[in-house]
Order: structure tokens, then C-alpha cells, then sequence
């Protein structure tokens, strides 16, 4: 696929992923290792809770969506490089069966005064399940190469 | 260990997590799984980039952030319920070998005017690695449970 330098991007341009279906034992696996509440682990003890259900922890629908990004077209060169994120939030739970889709916008760029072979770009990606519903939203500073001169 | 109710916490508060372990595996195996770029899974590849070296997706350490926040002295009643982050960063790469330990701190705290029975909370969590570096901060808004009446 195309790799973008800084000066190849637009404001406003779109990259939509392929699709990351979800089941019970990967939420369950990732809960194991990383957000053990009952939750994230088990059908029966999530029922009573805030998610009335099963649901993925947050951060496996981050990491998720990290992967949906790194294997689509939003491919600056020298890869994905994250400075920083700000409003993450996720709005709808992820359940077992979802299947997941990431669509990543340009929002600013700049090149750097100090590093003019680098700059930062904003981007807004956002994770969608198969119903269109938003499961996660976040904007992130990535660091960009700007074409050598 | 104590539960907390939105009530108990106090501003300024700190908890303090026990201590994770990274090893060159595990940074590969998250990145296998979730963020396939070269810096994250391969010693070689990663002398080249921008990390000069191997180092963990920051997906990884924000995950095992929240591990040792789920096992850690932090502990409000109905577990850790995150409505949304802010302020995300890795100052610092995560090495093989590095020892993280996760800070948290009471910023604010407020009861809802529409659902009483639960407020929100904001935390600032502080990743360290073994030198007492920050590999990773966040703002996060927290879903608390208030007390019954």
C-alpha cells in the first residue's frame, strides 16, 4: 500500500480499515491478562452490573483498533507513531459477536520548527460496530516524516 | 482491601499499585496481536527507528496500567468504570526488562444532578518504570458509585 509523507496527507482525508470481528474468548483473554473485573470475565456476574452484559474491556477495543490501523491504509512512513491522545472515550459497549471497523481523519497537521524533518499530525479515529454505532472515539498527535528534500 | 464509595475519596489522594515486570516476550506477543510494527517485534528492525530500539506499544503498557490498577489499593465499590481519557502520553519507551509500577491521584470528584446514586471522578495515573520515569500519563474521568441513602 502507499506510504504518506507529512506533505501527502490532506485535512479532512478519510482511511476506513478492514473489519476485526470480536468473540467471547478474546474478550475474556484480554480480560484475564490485563482488566480482570467480572465484567470483562464472566456473562453471568456482568449481568448485574453498570454493562448489564459482557463487554470488552476499553483498552481491548483500543488495542483492537491499534490493529485495525496498522494493517490499513493509513500508513505514514516509518509507521504509527502515537505523541499523545485525547478524548478517548468509548460509548457503547463491545460485545461478543461485534464485529469491529476503524475510519481514521485528518484534522491538522504542522511541521516542526526544531525538527523540519518531522512534524504532528491530529487525526480523529473513530471504531464502529457492525450496526454503525461508535464504540470508541479519540483524537491522536501522531509524529509524521516530511518528504527529505 | 477497602472498597471506596465516591464519598470516601479525597482530593489529592494517592493509591499506589504493586509492580509488573516487561520482558522482551511479552512486548512481542502484544505486538504480534495488536500492533504489528516493527519497533514492537524485532530487537534489529527497531535499532532504525524512532525508538532506537525494542519497545512495548503503548497500547501494552496502558493495559498494564489498568492490570495493576484492577490489582492494586484503588478501589472504588463496582470496580473501575472508565467514562472517557485525556492527556495520554508515553514520555518514555517501555524496555524489555523495565519494571512499571502505576500512580493514582484524586483530581475532582462530583456527584450527578441526574442519576445521584453515581458520580464521576477524575484521576491522573502515572506509569513509572524502575528509574522512577514516567512512561505513560493519562486523565481519566471514573464512573463512582455514591453511598445509599
Amino acid at each position: 500500500m502507499t506510504e504518506y509523507y507529512l506533505e501527502d496527507f490532506s485535512l479532512g482525508q478519510q482511511f476506513e480499515s478492514a473489519s476485526y470481528p470480536v468473540d467471547e474468548a478474546s474478550i475474556k483473554g484480554f480480560a484475564a491478562e490485563f482488566d480482570p473485573q467480572p465484567f470483562h470475565l464472566d456473562e453471568a456476574a456482568a449481568k448485574g452490573t453498570l454493562f448489564q452484559g459482557l463487554a470488552a474491556s476499553g483498552w481491548n477495543t483500543a488495542a483492537i483498533t491499534m490493529k485495525l490501523m496498522v494493517e490499513g491504509p493509513f500508513k505514514p512512513v516509518g509507521g504509527l507513531i502515537g505523541a499523545g491522545i485525547d478524548e478517548l472515550s468509548w460509548p457503547q459497549p463491545v460485545r461478543p459477536g461485534d464485529v469491529l471497523t476503524a475510519v481514521t481523519e485528518v484534522l491538522e497537521k504542522r511541521q516542526s520548527k526544531s525538527r523540519p524533518e518531522r512534524g504532528i499530525m491530529k487525526i480523529r479515529t473513530t471504531t464502529y460496530n457492525q450496526r454503525r454505532e461508535v464504540v470508541q472515539t479519540y483524537v491522536a498527535s501522531m509524529v509524521v516524516q516530511t518528504r527529505p528534500q
